[in-house]
């Protein structure tokens, strides 16, 4: 199932996308499809959920790690992204001025389902609810100077999240993660292809953080980074989610 | 004013603290105190706020800097506390197993009131409602060896803060910024040793992330962090905002 998200006049509302048409649930709570279909063009789509915080994981595919000319590490990267950072599939982001180097950074988010605090590897997918994509839009000029990547990583705009959130049985193991930059692939790799996966990565981060329904544990990005200029149309896809297309607003 | 947040019964309610008594707000909404008095000692005192990010500012006293062999920044060294990492005035901390060194950070919490985003260093106190104390706990083991501080700050339970929100005029430009642990004081200063003040942070902060209302500022520690250990009572005091008292376990 790919639940979507997205607003119905003042209301959220949620439904499943079939066939590229939702179908909505109706607005008693229930989490059933009803016979009311809407075009996702012609709604605004919101983020699939609302994260607390977005767990970040760098470095977590090896050719990334070439290109960026760092070692392979032997336990996961991790990074935040607080809820300032969140925009929906179809937002205009606005980024920061003035920087030589804004890059995209296409990654597979996974969203918890269920509260997690010290959980096993073993048991780790029984908290996830789904995938999602992310861009973890990047500010090279601040990053590469600062410790913690605040200014980096943390601007506003900077985690563009959806379009929906897909059940894991929609998302195959190898599913693809690409980035296109105004219809050209930049980006084109699989999840089998990850450092660490989503088990190891559940285990490792609920051992000194507690992740709560909603939250996203993003990736991390294959090779292929590039920048993003005014004006840019970039879109995140991941195989069994769907595109997430944003447009690029340089002031 | 002093205003503090608490449960009474499953209620989450606000007052202000006048001479050791909470003069409860009545609720209805109304932020006017009533007749209605309580001991603060036993009601359970909540966060005075309910912060969607705390960003962390590191080396903001010269004493600090040198003891940790840092240089004095040119700007601000920035970090983030997501909001697992929040606890209350009262609360027995339970902090990561095994490590080598858990560290107590005093420092003054400044608390949004109003969003802010690119906001200039004159408007900057237009947005804050005022102050709390902050510990900001950190875990050296993981802090000396990772890039950004996640395993080494935002663990659960790192962020205490608390008692109450006191309002910019009961809190002195020269305000003292103490930690004592079982008693004993091991940090001393005071803020107007900042590098960087207030609405310098705000200012800095808010060019590339915006703050909303109960997010924190953590203004950063001065000299004299040092260990706790399973068992202690540490106390972070803010002259004018009171004493945010936790007691560790490390299990």
């Amino acid at each position: 199932m790919r639940r979507i998200r997205f607003h119905d006049g003042d209301d959220v509302r949620l439904g499943e996308l079939v066939d590229g048409e939702i179908h909505a649930f109706p607005n008693d709570g229930s989490r059933i499809a009803g016979e009311e279909t809407l075009d996702p063009t012609v709604v605004d789509v919101l983020p699939p959920c609302e994260p607390s915080k977005i767990v970040c994981v760098g470095l977590n595919y090896a050719d990334h790690a070439a290109e960026r000319n760092s070692e392979i590490p032997d336990r996961p990267l991790l990074f935040l992204k607080p809820p300032n950072t969140v925009a929906a599939h179809g937002d205009d982001l606005t980024l920061p001025t003035s920087k030589e180097r804004i890059d995209h950074e296409a990654e597979l988010g996974v969203v918890i389902g269920e509260p997690a605090s010290e959980v096993d590897a073993d048991d780790a997918m029984d908290h996830v609810a789904g995938f999602t994509c992310v861009n973890d839009v990047s500010n090279r000029d601040d990053q590469d100077v600062e410790q913690n990547w605040v200014r980096g990583k943390a601007f506003d705009d900077s985690a563009p999240i959806g379009p929906v959130l897909a059940t894991p049985d929609e998302v195959p193991a190898d599913a693809s993660v690409t980035c296109r930059v105004n219809g050209e692939t930049t980006q084109d790799s699989t999840r089998d292809q990850f450092i660490f996966d989503v088990p190891e990565l559940v285990a490792e981060i609920t051992t000194y953080v507690t992740l709560e329904p909603g939250d996203v544990i993003s990736t991390g990005t294959p090779a292929g980074v590039g920048p993003l200029s005014d004006g840019d149309e970039v879109e995140i896809e991941v195989e069994g989610v769907g595109t997430l297309r944003n447009t690029v607003t340089i002031p």
